[in-house]
């Protein structure tokens, strides 16, 4: 693997956690768990990346405890990967991307996709962030306090 | 800038959020300017990476309207980099990462930085996804529509 600057040992959760999901492919193929995808080629088939970039991905994600290998449910000799409890609480980052993505970086007339939630069909309300209330709060009014402060 | 695969056109938010701000720096760059990071020289020394990194990075964000330049707040030649209510509209997405990682990688014992609301001290409740009557929604509850279904 490439040598690059890691946060591992940061006590800043967000650089943790930009270190182990903060890249592009990463973040595309757990998008595709979400959607059902499961097997390598399917991956490959929908991403277009190339096999050793997948490969490499897939092995970080497993890795890390995000996805799981288990055998192939048909029973055929293909494994497929699945997300792990770890993996599926990515599940609000995602939807905190789509919806920014939603806002943002599409025309008002432009079509995109849409997650709905399959009781009401309509889509999810917006993320907001809150206080312990349940307030909703802005960045302005929050604060990080690092640790031994 | 290197090439690489674009998800501009897709049709999938998540792609097309990705695309933009789904890489390491840039995501330590956008919690840095909610931390109150005004200067290339506070960012540069905060995250310790290349001037050139750094300069791609931020003329990327500014460029995708994330950030925009000011003049220095002192009156001093050095302009700053301040976020534009787009980039401030990451605040839920840099929540859902700081959470995550608060919750899968940190042992119980280790210390690690707090986000708290300025108001109560506290920190903020944990992010749902919820519908649009508010009810929380688990990923197995939601449905991607792709345009043209």
């Amino acid at each position: 693997m490439p040598q690059r600057v890691t946060h591992e040992d940061a006590d800043c959760p967000v650089a943790r956690a930009v270190d182990v999901i903060g890249d592009r492919w990463t973040l595309l193929i757990v998008r595709d768990a979400f959607d059902g995808i499961r097997r390598f080629s399917e991956y490959q088939r929908n991403l277009g990346l190339a096999k050793n970039i997948l490969s490499s991905r897939l092995r970080e994600l497993t890795a890390h405890g995000i996805l799981e290998i288990l055998p192939g449910a048909d029973g055929s000799a293909y494994h497929e990967y699945a997300l792990t409890p770890k993996g599926r609480d990515l599940f609000v980052l995602l939807v905190s991307l789509r919806q920014w993505g939603e806002t943002h970086l599409f025309d008002t007339a432009e079509p995109h996709s849409v997650l709905r939630d399959t009781k009401s069909g309509k889509p999810l309300r917006k993320l907001q962030a809150t206080d312990h209330t349940g307030r909703v709060v802005t960045s302005a009014e929050t604060v990080v306090h690092k640790v031994g402060e």
